[in-house]
Parts: C-alpha cells; structure tokens; sequence
C-alpha cells in the first residue's frame, strides 16, 4: 500500500550515484574501499569516537559489540523492553539472558533510576537506547558500569549528531561515551544508505579484535598492513563489512549532514509549533532533557490512551497520509513468554500503546505537514 | 599497491546506477523491495530453487542455515578443511564443532569417499564446497546424508549457474540439492553486487521460520501478508536482507547473465588452451568431473610445489600481474590450534600449496590475457 503521503521517503541529495560510479571505476566494490575509510574518518574526526567501522546493520554492530564484550550464556544484560529487537536478539545470539528495564516517565528511554536494582552478580553489561536521538543520562550509567565494572554498549541507531552534556559541562556526541556503540544507516535514519551501520569503538582494548571479527574472523586487516607475514583463521567473526556500494552512498550523505540536519530541523519544529494545541485533548509533545540535545531524528506525540491514538491513525490513513505506532514492549513478545519471567513495567507499555510517528523525511514539504498537522487537529475538534 | 593487470575488476554491463536510481525513486532502499523480489523471482525460475532470499552475504546465508538446522554446541558439521573461513565460522558461533574431510586427488572439493568414517552420533550436517563452481558428487553426499538423517548445507558461494547430473541422468542446478545453500555475490564472483549473498531453501520445511529469521526474529513478513494481526518478536535473528541499493545493482547483473557467461567462458577458455603445454613443466590444469559443468567462475592451475608457485607469483609481479594463492587449510590456522585435534589431510595441504589463481574478470582482454600466459611460459622456460 503506498500513500501520498508516506511515513518515510528516502532522498538523495547530489552525489549519490556519482559516487558509486567511482567505486566501480576504482577496481573495487566490496568492502573497505575508498568510500569506506572516508566514512570513518568523516565520523572519527567530526565526532571525536576514537575508532569507526562502518558494517551492514546497526543489528550487525550490536553482534560486533556482544561478541568483543565475550558474551556467554548465563551473561546478563540489562537494556530498556522499549526498542527494537535486534537490541535484545543480538545478545540473545551469544547465548546471554535479557533483563528488562522500565522507561522513564518523561521519555521512552530507560530510567536510569531502575537500573541498579536490576544488577546482580552475572550483569555484564548496560545497553542504554538513545530513543528519538535523546540521550540517555549517561553520566549516571557510566558511573554505575564502573561502580559494578560492567560494559556499556550505547544503542545509538537514532542518535547521530547529538549530544549528551555532563554535569561537569563536558560535551560529547552519543556514541562516543561507552565502551562501544552502535549506529543505524538505515533508510528511515538521518543518513542513509538502504540498510547499513557503524560499531563504534571508544575502549581502544576493542581496536584489533573488532577488525578480526569484522573480517570473518581472520587477521587480514594487520596483514594488510604488514603486520604480520600471512593472515588466516584467528577467532570467530562474520562478515560485516558493507559493500562500497553503501558507503559512497553513505558518503555522499555525510558530504550534506549540515543541509539534512537544517532540514529535518525545520520539519519537527513545524510539527512542534503546530501541534503544541493538541494538549487540550491529552496530548503531549516529546520532551528535551536539559542534558540532551535534538538531532531532529524523529517527530512523535503520545497519546492520552491506545483508543485516541487509534482514531488518529485512522484519521491521518483516511486523508491519504501514514503514521505509525513504534515499539511493543519486548517483555511482552511471544518470544519472551517462553522466558517466563514476569515483567511490570508500566511506562514502557505505555509508549508502547500512546507513541504515534508522523511522517519525517528530507523532502516532507510545508503544505503537506499543514495537511497532517490540520487532520490531526480537525480530529480532535481542535481547529481553529 | 595496485597492479596494472589486477587479479579482480568488478564492473558494470549497463543499468546498474539506473536501477538504483529507481529504487530511490521507488521510495525503498532499505531491504525486500522491487528488486530484491525481482532477483529472488529470478533465482527461483531459472534455477529451479524452491525459495530464494538475498542476503547482505554468502556469510550471512550460511549464518541463517546453521540456525535454521538448530545448530547446537556439541553438534558435529563435516566440511572441507579447504575453504573459505566462513564455511566454519557460521557453525562454530553456533557452538558446533567443525569435523575436517580432505579434498579429492583430482579438485580441492571434498572427497566423498571420506565422508562416511567422520559420521558420529553427534554429526548433524555435511557442508560441501562447490569450489570454483564445480559441483561436489551430491548424489553420494545426498545418499549419505539421508542415510544417517543429516542435513546437507551447500557452500555454492562460486557455483552460481553450474549444474550437476545425476547418476539417473537427472540435472540440477548447484544450489537446489541441499537441503540449504548458500550464494556470494561478491565483487570477486560471476554476478556482483559488492558484498552480498542468497539463502536457497530447498526444504519448505523452513520457509516459515527464515524469513522470521532475516528480519530480526519478527514476524514481519506474515504480517504484511495478512497472515497474523500484528507482528513482534517471535525467535532469535538478525538483520540479514541486504538494501535495494544492492538488489538493484545485482538485477542489472542477472538480465545480463548471459553475456558475462559467454565472456568468462572465453577467458576461461583461452587460458586452458594456451597453458596446457605448462604440464611438461609439471603444471595441472583443473579437471572437471563427468557429473559437474563448468561455470567459469575462476581458473586456477595446480603447480608441482609451493616454490613453483612462489616463483610464478613474483615473475608476474615483476610484470605488474597480480596472481594469488587461495584457502590455507583451516584445520591448520591458529584458530584450530586451540581445538587441539590433529588431522592429516594431504590433499588439503597440496592445494593450500599449490593452487594458482589468475587474474580472472569480464573486462579482462585477450591482449591482457596474452601477456599473463607468455609470463607464466617464459618464467617456466616454455616458450616456443
């Protein structure tokens, strides 16, 4: 089914094309080219990570990060039951056993005030979920992942370009604060390339073995490098480089992040401006903790129930226009109910039942965001 | 270091960028769009497979199959030592342990005659390697396999448009034996998208559970076909279905088929042809059992000695030609070290030191061709 107006548009912005043409012309088509290494050091230096490699998935990056922490089954990792799956299934993969987290009230993220109790003798790590772009508090994760010696692995799939401030003052960019992190390429992202992502490494001691992993488990990168006289079968991996096919994509992507960025910007504030009113019908608009910044990822509301946010769906869908739910709580999932561990977790059930997508993408005109905001206020009884 | 004749090139037949061009204008770019359905509608008819899904790798496809078969630790998968590391990897993450069958005499494919004293009560899969695209004897490990109740998982990673003929006389493509098979298409391989691959099913029995599988454990696929209510975690998967920027790259490759074969048969050709006198220098070339074809997917030549070898290697170096050596035996990597099981595979160890490959792609030209062949006679003493 398509609509006139989609929930996700993929853009191009010039050089696209131009760009994969030269990945061709180079001799070189497969992984780690030249467009590659330029996405790493595009994202090394604008960000400050300390090591970028660039992968198919933001799901293949967590699978890096679960494999480079040594996940074993009996490990517990402790991650929010508000995201995607591939959060959860990446470590479920290395045979660790998921402990859920409640969100926070103000926000779809987990409640950093939750996680300690959660923490047991077999906690080996924290995945905190940048949910929207919005960081997490992670000076207090940080603090307990040191307290409890535990990793951190930032789900950073939403969060490029944005920030966490420390209450020190300190400024750094999400993903660039735990010991790894992984970010999503994906085409519904700020920047695309179809399907693709990025493992950041922040903890150095993860540099050669992610490369390993990475290359089918082979030292082929040190051989590359004269590092050592052949290269062979050294530990586990996959192959999770991508094509430069994806990276000049991505590339050329990065090349206009400003442009993207002013863009996105101009879209949620309309939406922001436009649909503050709904708050006469239990509607509330998504909230900036003073320590994050917006990366304009995404444009949400939450509804005042799953009935409200129905009507509105329905509404939108009758004028041609598609917008979506998000997340159900993974505690919830068929797949967990053979867990049998009961979860209460009354926040993340209700973003599950009340968070309602409006469509965002580059090229979202003006006209078509006043059909959408006036089709949500007229359902409302809201209209001026 | 580049070379003037490289030992790969990928390259483009015509509507590559145009097909990629419409997949943005699609509006999808992220997995399981126009072209991913056209390739697998593609795969599906001309070969005969049942099911068909692409995969961002042969690795991926392989990763899929020993999840699908419920790999266990302490489960026993046979395969060559000769291969790439890949066809290991994929089970071991799955806790299997990997069981060494020596390459035949005449082809580094996996002797069959060896297969049945490696079956254990704990084995629980045969994985043959179609190396260079030529087909393994299916219908002794097809006759083995349903003897002992194992399942068969294809490495056709080179083998695409090959065949095999039964002893009945009965013909099948390489791929659509096995229970399960697994395709590269890697810029090094007939049809290229960069990074990518195929999962053949050739059991329905598992249709169902790997498309819930590549799209992250979900039901996603039943729910956009109407089958279930609403869709969400249902099983352990990860993010294996490549974006369409690959799909549509590859599609121009697949109406162009035809073409490439016809162009590699000639490069194939012309080598076979022109260095078969190489044999008064103790040079083999490769041999093709009755029941398999040819998809001129490489060509390499067996040399007497590892010294041989080298000595080729470095006179063509010295002409700006870049020759390789393949697979190192796994059951001799670092890796296997630490398993500590001696095994003394022969054959295996010859090809790891004997077997040349040449500069081998579809734009490669008889001029170029021609230079390659009178380096090699010369460097042998064999010109006339």
């Amino acid at each position: 089914m398509s609509y006139k107006i989609p929930f996700n548009k993929p853009h191009i912005t010039s050089k696209e094309t131009e760009y994969i043409l030269q990945a061709v012309e180079s001799g070189k088509i497969s992984g780690d080219g030249m467009f590659t290494k330029k996405c790493h050091d595009f994202f090394e230096k604008r960000y400050g990570f300390q090591k970028c490699l660039l992968t198919t998935s933001c799901t293949d990056a967590l699978e890096m990060a679960a494999i480079l922490i040594n996940i074993k089954p009996g490990d517990e990792v402790i991650m929010p039951s508000y995201t995607f799956v591939s959060t959860a299934n990446a470590f479920v993969l290395r045979g660790a056993s998921i402990v859920f987290c409640d969100s926070r009230p103000d926000h779809p993220g987990m409640d950093e005030e939750k996680i300690e109790e959660l923490i047991t003798a077999k906690t080996k790590a924290i995945v905190p979920v940048h949910y929207a772009g919005v960081a997490c508090d992670m000076d207090k994760i940080m603090k307990l992942a040191n307290q409890y010696r535990l990793f951190v692995v930032e789900d950073a799939a939403q969060a490029i370009d944005s920030y966490y401030t420390f209450p020190d003052g300190t400024r750094k960019a999400l993903g660039g604060i735990g010991h790894l992190a992984a970010f999503s390429f994906h085409e519904t992202k700020n920047l695309q390339c179809g399907e693709g992502g990025m493992l950041v490494i922040n903890d150095p001691q993860f540099n050669n073995r992610a490369e390993i992993i990475r290359e089918k488990g082979t030292n082929r990168s040190a051989f590359f490098r004269g590092e050592v006289d052949k290269y062979g079968w050294v530990d586990v991996g996959s192959s999770f480089l991508p094509s430069e096919l994806n990276a000049a994509f991505l590339f050329a992507q990065l090349e206009s992040l400003d442009v993207i960025q002013e863009g996105r910007k101009r879209i949620w504030t309309f939406y922001y401006d436009n649909l503050k009113k709904a708050d006469k019908a239990g509607i509330k608009m998504p909230v900036l903790p003073k320590y994050a910044t917006n990366n304009f990822h995404m444009f949400y509301v939450l509804c005042k129930s799953l009935e409200q946010r129905s009507l509105l769906i329905n509404k939108l869908k009758s004028s041609d226009i598609l917008s979506v739910f998000h997340y159900q709580s993974l505690h919830k999932s068929s797949f967990w109910e053979i867990e049998n561990k009961v979860y209460e977790l009354n926040n993340s059930d209700f973003y599950s039942d009340s968070l309602l997508r409006l469509p965002f993408y580059f090229t979202l005109s003006e006209s078509d965001q006043n059909l959408i905001v006036n089709t949500i206020l007229d359902s409302l009884n809201l209209s001026d």
